[in-house]
Formats: structure tokens, sequence, C-alpha cells
């Protein structure tokens, strides 16, 4: 038996309302295994918390370590959530109430356990180990079905998750952009970025402007098929030339760049960091969002604000909420 | 000659485009004294140093104390900043270009200053020793010619400023909340929050609304008379009634609303607070925008965040700048 000191690894969990996905991370934000199960939410809470701790587990054996190699677990989740309390609250996809996530991990495994938003956690792992490395501050935008986001701030430690006072910081999708004729977002409100950004929103203004269109564009053709016309369908055909998505991409791009020009406003990051799904439109894209936040922001945040995308993909919810049961850890070992 | 030890005091210096005012503040965020001295910025950037100097000196004085006494310096200033250097790199308001202001106070009187934006000042002011006093984050809004304002997050330390990787954090009145038909404002932008609700647009919204209205409001009286309509009138008219001004109003705390909505959902402060010359308006004016928050932010922030008055009026600025300063050296002091 070796006495020789070795790298801490941790594990991270990332809930979502489909599946669960975990990995072992090391100290340098590398991933050592990736595992999915599905959530199953609606077999209950104390199964959602029992496949957690099965996903944890798997994740562990895959990797090829005994737990007792892992220094600390991080879970992130979604949902209204108490954050310093380690609770999720309520959630729109997982019909589950009050659930003490945190503690029951921390029981099973008897580790030390950090719980975290999925949005801010995704957010802490590009920060850690993906597009975010070596940046003093970031500001992620998830774009999905939704427009998701975390904030990390330059902090005394390396960079600070912005969590809220009521774990509702980083709500970036539910900024609001327009007073005069807001569209209805899925939070009830109405305004706000997601309604026009979001994967669901670019669908939705696409079919709307099919409704007043003259029946040129190619996407016509999809509806007509009888399948749902997606973001990628509008993407791709804007990507050819198609004249109605090319203006649906083109304002798409300026939503995002007001939105990110107001976070510059408010946050000032290093880094702007777009992820999540639509990211598969490219660079084109990316180069639409910059031009106009060049156009858009103070000049000196204009010039020297880096726009990228995300680098993790889905892995980024885990890692973060492991670089979150890192930094637990670190924290104790500096405060000691 | 005693050897008690005696709490440590403070300068802190706000200077503005018109005006600079120092004080003295003791250790628990009281002034002892307040100076305010032109700031004659057209006599040049040497003068302008020595000026600040002066008034530091001056408010020393005032306070019946020596220079001995004195443990840290704190100076906030307006324009563009490059606030980790130290200096102003230009500003509408003066003529002045490139100037190293912690450098010069620095020099001039061998006490470590500290050196901050005038908004954030005014912020970290408040969040210290009024309005959120007790407070873990804050976000101050500050209602004059513009909208100014600065954001506290919770940080390792008490609270931490939002600097910004390039000094252009917190610059809230830049947030963008409108695209169909923005305003434009004074940074050359549009769509702006300031370009809304800054006191300046309330009287350019009630001078809009005076032209196409039927002569009804109390209102065309003070246009009439060949005064100036300020955002005061617009205020004491809806005060008494009139109805043109009443819906100016309205309008002006759903403005702010928005913003603060939008402030809630990146940063989910404890706190919001309103200062600055339009806090005249009073409680009525505080409650039409609280109705506004319940209604657009998500329910748990609505619920909770607190909307509050600023409480240190002109003396934010320098009580913050000497915070500033105080916590320069306690940081000293924590890393000995």
């Amino acid at each position: 038996m070796t006495t020789a000191k070795v790298d801490p690894l941790y594990v991270g969990l990332d809930v979502g309302g489909t599946n669960m996905k975990a990995g072992v991370v090391d100290d340098s934000g590398t991933p050592l295994s990736g595992v999915s199960l599905p959530t199953e939410a609606h077999r209950g809470q104390d199964f959602g918390l029992g496949r957690m701790c099965e996903t944890i587990r798997e994740a562990v054996a895959a990797a090829g370590v005994g737990m007792e190699r892992i220094s600390a677990i991080g879970v992130a989740t979604p949902g209204s959530m108490d954050i310093p309390a380690g609770m999720i609250l309520k959630s729109v996809n997982m019909p589950w109430v009050n659930v003490p996530v945190r503690r029951h991990v921390q029981e099973t495994f008897g580790l030390p356990t950090a719980f975290q938003n999925d949005a801010n956690a995704a957010a802490y792992g590009e920060f850690w180990a993906g597009a975010g490395r070596g940046a003093r501050s970031m500001v992620l935008f998830t774009l999905g079905t939704g427009v998701g986001g975390g904030i990390i701030v330059a902090g005394d430690d390396g960079g600070l998750v912005i969590e809220g006072e009521h774990s509702h910081g980083g709500e970036i999708g539910h900024i609001k952009i327009e007073m005069t004729r807001p569209r209805s977002c899925g939070c009830g409100g109405s305004g706000c970025l997601e309604a026009y950004a979001s994967a669901t929103a670019v669908a939705k203004r696409a079919r709307e402007a099919l409704a007043e269109d003259g029946g040129r564009s190619a996407l016509h053709g999809v509806l007509r098929s009888g399948n749902e016309l997606t973001s990628r369908h509008v993407f791709d055909a804007a990507a050819v030339g198609d004249e109605l998505a090319g203006r649906i991409v083109e304002e798409t791009a300026l939503y995002l760049a007001v939105g990110a020009t107001s976070l510059m406003h408010v946050i000032d990051p290093d880094l702007i960091v777009f992820g999540g799904g639509m990211i598969a439109a490219g660079d084109g894209f990316l180069d639409r969002i910059r031009g106009h936040v060049r156009r858009l922001a103070f000049p000196v945040p204009a010039e020297r604000t880096r726009i990228v995308y995300a680098r993790l993909g889905g892995d980024a919810g885990f890692i973060g909420a492991a670089a979150c049961g890192r930094r637990l850890v670190r924290e104790k070992i500096s405060r000691l």
C-alpha cells in the first residue's frame, strides 16, 4: 500500500427533470467518469433521493475508484430552492416539495456536500474548467427551452457565485427587455429575455412570421410535413439563405446582445459565455451577437469583454457541482 | 497625554463636477464633519488634485482633530475610470484626462488611500451606515440628472462592491428596458432605464405629454411662466391630483419597478434602495414602485426584498468613500 499523497477527487451530480448525470472530477476539473440515469420524478421524492445516491455511486464505480477516494460531493438541481438550507422547495418539472437534498446525500456518504442551483453550477463549471478557465468573472447564458444563466464575480478566493439572498440570483433569462409590446414568458410574467431568445421562443417567433409570410420560406415545408418546427430548423434554414429564417436569427442575436449588454452594465464581467443547445448555430451567430454588443454597450466593455461559446456541453452542470464540493473542502482547509 | 486606544477615523472625499465634499467619519459610520468646496474643474486637473487635498484638510480641521488621527482616506469621483489603478480616465463634466487621483492623495498625506466610482461609493455608504445597515447585500438606484447606482453583494468580509472588470460594474441606469420604441439616452445609446426614469427624463416625458394635452394640466402654467419644467413640478402637481402629472409619476414608478425587478432577478439582494433628489416625491411614490415590483418579480423575491429610500442624502458619497478607506486598512490588518 502506498502512502504517497494523492490528488483529491470530487463527485458532481446534476439533477434534471428527465435525467440526472454524475461524474467524478479531479482537482484540475477533468472528469474521470460521467454516468446518466433517468430521474423518474413521478416515482416521488424519496425515490428521487435514492436515485441521486445511486447515480453518485455509479459515477464513482465508473471512474474505477473507491468512495474513500472522494473528498467532497456537489449536487445541483433545478427548481425553486433554498440554497443555504440545501433544499429544493418545489419544481415545475418534478412533483417534489421541500426535499432535503444536501442533508440526505451528506448523511448517506458521510462526506462534505455542497448544494447549488443547476444553472449556477453550470456557470461555475464553465468558469472553473471550461470557457471561463483563467477568467476573473463571467456571465453564462444557457440557451435552451428557457434562458438560464449564472454569474460569477471576482471574490476573495477566486470566483464567487451570485446565489442571491433568496436563491434567485442569476435568473438572467428574466431581465425585462421590452415594455411596449412585451411577449408573455413561461414564468408567468412578460417582457423577459427568455420570451424572446430561448430556443422555444425562436421557434414560436418563426411560426408567427410564417403565418404572415407569403409562402416563400422553406420553413413552410417543415410545417407541412407535420413536424414540430424547432429553433434548429430556423438556424439551418438561415444558414442556407432563407430570408425569413435569417431575419429571425438576426433578431435573436439582437435580443441576446441586449441581454448581454445589460449584464455588462450591471456586472461588467471579463467574459460572457453562451451555452446550451442553440450554440449549434455556430460562429456566425456568435459574431452577430458580438456585432450588436459592440454597438449597444459602453465603449470600454464593448471593446474588452470577450464573448464566447461554452465548452463543456452537458457536462458543465456536474463539473460545476463538483467544483462547489471542492470549494467547500478548500474553504474549510483555508480556515484552519 | 493619554495612551488609551482611540477609535480610528477616516476621511472620505466625494468629487463632483461642480463641488467636492469631504468629511471625517468614525468607525461606526458617523460623520464628524462635512465641508464642501467648488471643484472649479475648468482650472485644470493639477488644480483639481490640489483642491481635493485642500478639501480633505478642511474636513479634518472642521472635525477638530489632527491629521495624525486619520487611519485612511477614500476618494470617490465621477467619470470613466480605472478603479484598480486609482485613476480618472476622462469625465463628461470635467475636462480632465488620466488623472492619478489615488497616487496624488496617497503621496500628499502618506496614508492608505482608496479610490472608487462615486455611485459605487454612495451605495457602499448607504450599505455601511445608511439604509443598508445590517443588510447582507443591496442595490442602490440614485435618481437625479441620470440614474446612477451601485451594487453590493455578500462577500467573505461583509459587502463586496461590484466594480466590474473594466470599472463599469453597477451602471444600472444603462440596463435596456425597451426595444420597440427606445428613448434616446444621454449615454449615446437608447432604451436605457435612465432615458425613462431619471429626473431629467421625467421632465422630458411631461413636456411631451403637455404638447399633446388639451391644456387642462396645471403644468401648462409652469411652461407659460417661462420656468423650466422639472421633475419636482411634476411630482408636486401629481400630489394635488393633476391627471397628466399623475400619469407621468405612475409610469415612472413602473419604469423603476422594471429596473428593480431585473436587478432582483440578476443580483437578488436583501434590499433595493432608491436615493437622489427624486425621493422628495415621498412614500406614496415608493409604494407605487413596490406595487409594480410585487406584480413583476418572482414570488419569493417579490415578497421578501425590502424596497426603501436612502438615508444619507448628499453625504452618502463621502461616507462611502471613507468606508472604502476603512476597508483597505481592515483588509491589511486581517492579512497580518
